[in-house]
């Protein structure tokens, strides 16, 4: 690939640059964002090759524009490269849902969408800014895209490359597909450490509350800690599928109480046995 | 201190032993566990000077008798030690709530109900048994000891002092404020965690759920792996705190669905932002 274009060079973005640079895969890595003070930072640390401001420079002839920036800009940036695009530059992007980034996607690019694939990379974000970017960001995690029918097989295969040269583990499946899965093992976790948090402060006695949590709630409401803005966008833009989480979660934990209102000790173990020996399998696998 | 008698010498009792070792606060220092396999490795890894099988001899001219095995064995631990015990032997306990075991060592120890301060050292049991146990377990850990009108002075007095040679900061409270305190930081948690891990492993796709589980999931379910018996003891010994934090925990849930039905954006990031400042004000706070 001779040409990248990374829309938002934050951890995410500054991730894929770096890994691509080690890996030797992209001849010129191009930035762009809202920040010039932190893209000029970006240049400087050696993540990309230059910093662009003109959108229509920047995009052309690119292999790839990676959006990499908060979702919320999703729409706003592919309005401004739309009219600058060729039909032969791919475009992904990197957001924590997918169904409604390829609706804005196929309403903004039109006969073009066949050259958008989306993308979600599956790694940490509790740093964030280019400063905590780094090569190893995607090393055997997992990457989906959620190519739709129209997709040009050769979008998907340019964007799986980039992931793989990155290190990633690539898999494809429907944009719905992707948006349940989160809604499942990721969004609900974090309502729910939200939703604790909130509940603990906003008591008369949260300072002596939280005065006696120790390890246990330390770890459980980590992501509690999580931005709000970037938690509120993910919320609505997986509303849907969050919903039914949030529904199936309820009806688990009415459950559990009526087997405590019946102190009922058998069923209370069993659900527990249950969820600790899920639990364990799955960090015994997570270790391999 | 010249006899302390530690009845459970695994992670807590073991912990204790050695704090006191180190300390150099106690003369000798007795375990007696259902295991005699345990209790030998217990001395030749030199965590406690000798272990006896005979509760009367164990029990004679001991200062403390501190009971540390299983909360489910604590009653019949009191029944057999009652008719060994001294007027001036204090009994004191490590069990995670306080309500249900005063009542059983009141109803065990009649008269003498008021030699037994119960206490709740707050340190983490990741591991388990003597082998994991360590002098610093409980340096600046909280300790809550859970006295009532009956309990002698000098007895709290010493199993304070007990506490404080190990390195823990020691606060008293009554034993239903501290089931209320560990109701909401600790057992609700755990049950939450217990909930989500089991709702996800009863799924048809669950396998392909684990699979995409990530950093996030890991810290929030961590808890989840916890000791299924452990936790039943834990959640019918607080039953009745812990029915009232799942009603206060649902109410907080019904309403942030609310928000995400009606698409209420600033409402839903109003509530991330309340729980994520907490969350990290907490953080900092512990970290000092």
């Amino acid at each position: 690939m001779k040409k990248i274009v990374i829309f938002g060079v934050g951890l995410i973005g500054g991730s894929v640059a770096l890994a691509l640079k080690k890996a030797g895969s992209a001849a010129q890595i191009i930035g762009v964002g809202r920040s010039t003070e932190s893209l000029q930072s970006a240049v400087d640390l050696g993540v990309i090759d230059a910093a662009c401001s003109d959108i229509t420079q920047a995009v052309q002839n690119a292999d790839i524009v990676l959006i990499a920036a908060p979702v919320a800009q999703t729409a706003s940036i592919l309005t401004a490269i739309k009219p600058a695009l060729a039909a032969t530059t791919v475009i992904t992007d990197a957001g924590s849902t997918k169904s409604d980034v390829l609706a804005c996607a196929k309403e903004i690019l039109g006969e073009q969408f066949n050259q958008f694939v989306g993308g979600h990379p599956i790694a940490g974000a509790e740093k964030s800014g280019v400063t905590a970017a780094t090569t190893d960001l995607y090393r055997n995690k997992n990457v989906v895209l959620t190519p739709t029918d129209a997709t040009d097989p050769d979008a998907i295969q340019r964007v799986r490359e980039l992931w793989q040269h990155c290190g990633a583990n690539v898999t494809e499946m429907p944009a719905t597909t992707h948006d349940s899965i989160f809604a499942a093992v990721s969004h609900l976790p974090h309502l729910l450490a939200f939703a604790l948090v909130d509940d603990i402060a906003s008591r008369k006695n949260a300072e002596q509350l939280f005065g006696f949590a120790a390890s246990g709630f330390r770890d459980f409401t980590r992501i509690a800690g999580s931005h709000p803005e970037m938690w509120r966008d993910i919320s609505l833009a997986n509303r849907s599928a969050l919903l039914n989480e949030i529904t199936a979660y309820q009806d688990e934990l009415s459950r559990l109480k009526q087997m405590l209102e019946l102190s009922d000790g058998d069923a209370l173990h069993a659900l527990f046995d249950r969820a600790s020996t899920a639990r364990n399998n799955w960090a015994k696998l997570k270790e391999q």
